[in-house]
């Protein structure tokens, strides 16, 4: 009765270890959720006035896709107005360009690990998977990014403080993909959520900037800055996949929540990055809590590097260990993991998790490493 | 370079008239819009103690789950709070259902004519189709009907002042649909976003209501109660279809806009249906209004029945006419019109027209009316 692609629609882990650690009393490291803190809330008297109840444009709200353009083209990425797409939420942005390009057999370049969402919807629309090793440390593996790329129809990357790895990739580094991109002409999409999320910095230009000829695509969100519940994120594309994804969009719910465009385009006209400087130390307080953590508690039975951005630690351990089986344990234990080989489309050979600091105070990242630590003694 | 559905995704006609129809002064009868009069307009006051800004739910958030199955029930649909997926408007539920139903090839049964974007929807994902005339009178031909619903591995129907034709199914004509769909097994798709706009009476029990043992998925809409920009609708379905449409649902954007599902909560929990008691008028006094200038400025050259429910008159003319090149004709002298074959999936062999009147004034729709009429003869 089902599409095929309804047989690839895998079911979640992460819905259901997300369901399970926001139960009350447990300390969650699984979900990549806003320090409850650092959300946003819009103030109710500029709503007063606003007259955004009739439909709107497939593209966005004008002024909120001019304002997104000027601060892509503060990133370095050549852009005007009509290249922005307002998206509800960036996971819309995955689906709009997985229909664009991914059908039965296209094959994806994507990082080992990547973003679990990209990959469960790449899956969905037929993709097969080209995976380049990103390690934590050096970044992605040069001989498997160059094996990919020969065979690649689309490359996907989130280069900036990946989720999982936290890994950030540097100019040099981002200038050779760029250039090897160009050399084989295949689209990029970057994925770029956690970019304002730097603790020690600002990231390097998005590879997208640095292209010249390679299509690509671009994707930001709000939900990590101002608040997930607002839906909204954007996509700035080549000239030529524009009207292509304008009409995925349209087939896909017409256009985004107009209420939360004019929302944050209040925002982005004076606020956004005052509220992003108010809320960086927080997220820095916690990420430094939860590096000691894993120091005091496991620095015998791990490795990992401290992020120097998004939202995420990386967590290898030195042995070979049953992580579904430790996730379930420390579920009874009151603690949320999230095993790392759901970030893998082949398995890794190794034991990892990833581990959210955001979402946990500086002493339930303690108290929930040390649960986690006498589990595994 | 592009996934081969793209072939599929038809430059939208509707798009380039409804750019062209919200050109200052052009008197629109193109779109679907609700009256500005009639858009429901939140109380900024009820916003200031939300707490709606993290992730939610994907089905949506709970309470409001329950108030549209309670709705539902009141219909006549028998179900739960856990069948209803919150939707970022119904053009999502068109898109979740073309995914969980159709691949290149899958045989789905339409209304001719039928709800354009449901059938750009269906095309993208590879639908072939089975059209069933339906007529403004007479409803749907039963020899079509029994024909498609043969081969039809899904069946898409707006029973209740279908758009475009405007014809409601009467009682008999539903249970006798509801009794072959069972028969056949074939899954039902209903469409329901008009019901409330009812302007004669009630509609009937939808025909998923009536179904015993086919697979269905009934879907609203509040943007022709409330308001557009808050991009918020509803699909409630058979108990084994929700775990799929909520993955899907998680693949395209992981919930919905929690600030606007709060406030529809708070519509619906009063206010809702005082609402569209109030706005009704509006929308009477319109639909008398373009009734009487169809009488008096083209009752010689169409023929039309006066809507019971819904947005628009459904006009055929007496001898066929180049309703693209009227179209253009119209525009130039400041009146947007919509062609009605673009609502056919194959030429429907006579010329018509889609005639919005809700967003018209009275006095707007009698000059519109004019217009056409001197274009005409």
């Amino acid at each position: 009765m089902f599409a095929k692609r309804i047989e690839r629609l895998t079911s979640s882990l992460v819905r259901d270890i997300l369901a399970a650690a926001s139960r009350p009393g447990v300390i969650s490291f699984a979900g990549g959720l806003p320090a409850e803190e650092a959300l946003y809330r819009p103030d109710p008297a500029r709503i007063q006035d606003l007259n955004c109840w009739q439909y709107g444009q497939t593209e966005g709200e004008p002024q909120l896709r001019e304002a997104i353009a000027a601060e892509a083209r503060a990133l370095g990425i050549a852009c005007d107005a009509s290249q922005v797409l307002v998206l509800s939420g960036s996971q819309q942005g995955i689906d709009l360009v997985s229909k664009l390009f991914i059908e039965e057999g296209t094959r994806v370049l994507v990082e080992a690990p990547a973003y679990l969402a990209a990959v469960q919807s790449f899956r969905l629309f037929g993709a097969d998977f080209l995976p380049v090793t990103v390690d934590p440390v050096a970044g992605p593996d040069a001989g498997d990014f160059n094996t990919a790329l020969e065979q690649a129809q689309l490359a996907y990357l989130t280069p900036t403080f990946q989720n999982p790895s936290g890994y950030c990739y540097p100019d040099a580094q981002r200038d050779r993909i760029a250039a090897a991109l160009d050399a084989a002409g295949v689209p990029l999409f970057e994925d770029d959520p956690y970019r304002e999320l730097a603790f020690d910095g600002a990231a390097p230009q998005p590879i997208v900037g640095r292209l010249q000829r390679a299509p690509w695509v671009y994707q930001g969100s709000f939900s990590k800055t101002l608040a997930p519940g607002l839906r909204l994120g954007f996509l700035i594309a080549h000239p030529d996949l524009v009207p292509h994804l304008t009409r995925l969009k349209q087939a896909a719910d017409l256009h985004s929540n107009r209420l939360s465009q004019h929302l944050i385009l209040q925002a982005l006209q004076g606020g956004l990055h005052e509220h992003v400087a108010q809320i960086l130390p927080i997220y820095r307080e916690r990420r430094d809590a939860m590096a000691a953590a894993l120091e005091r508690h496991l620095g015998d039975l791990v490795t990992w590097q401290k992020p120097v951005g998004g939202l995420f630690f990386w967590v290898r351990f030195k042995q070979p260990l049953d992580t579904h089986a430790l996730m379930q344990r420390a579920l009874e234990a009151g603690v949320a993991i999230m095993p790392g080989d759901a970030f893998y489309t082949a398995p890794p050979g190794f034991s990892c998790l990833r581990l959210n600091f955001s979402h946990s105070t500086p002493q339930d990242i303690d108290e929930g490493m040390a649960r986690l630590a006498s589990l595994l003694r």
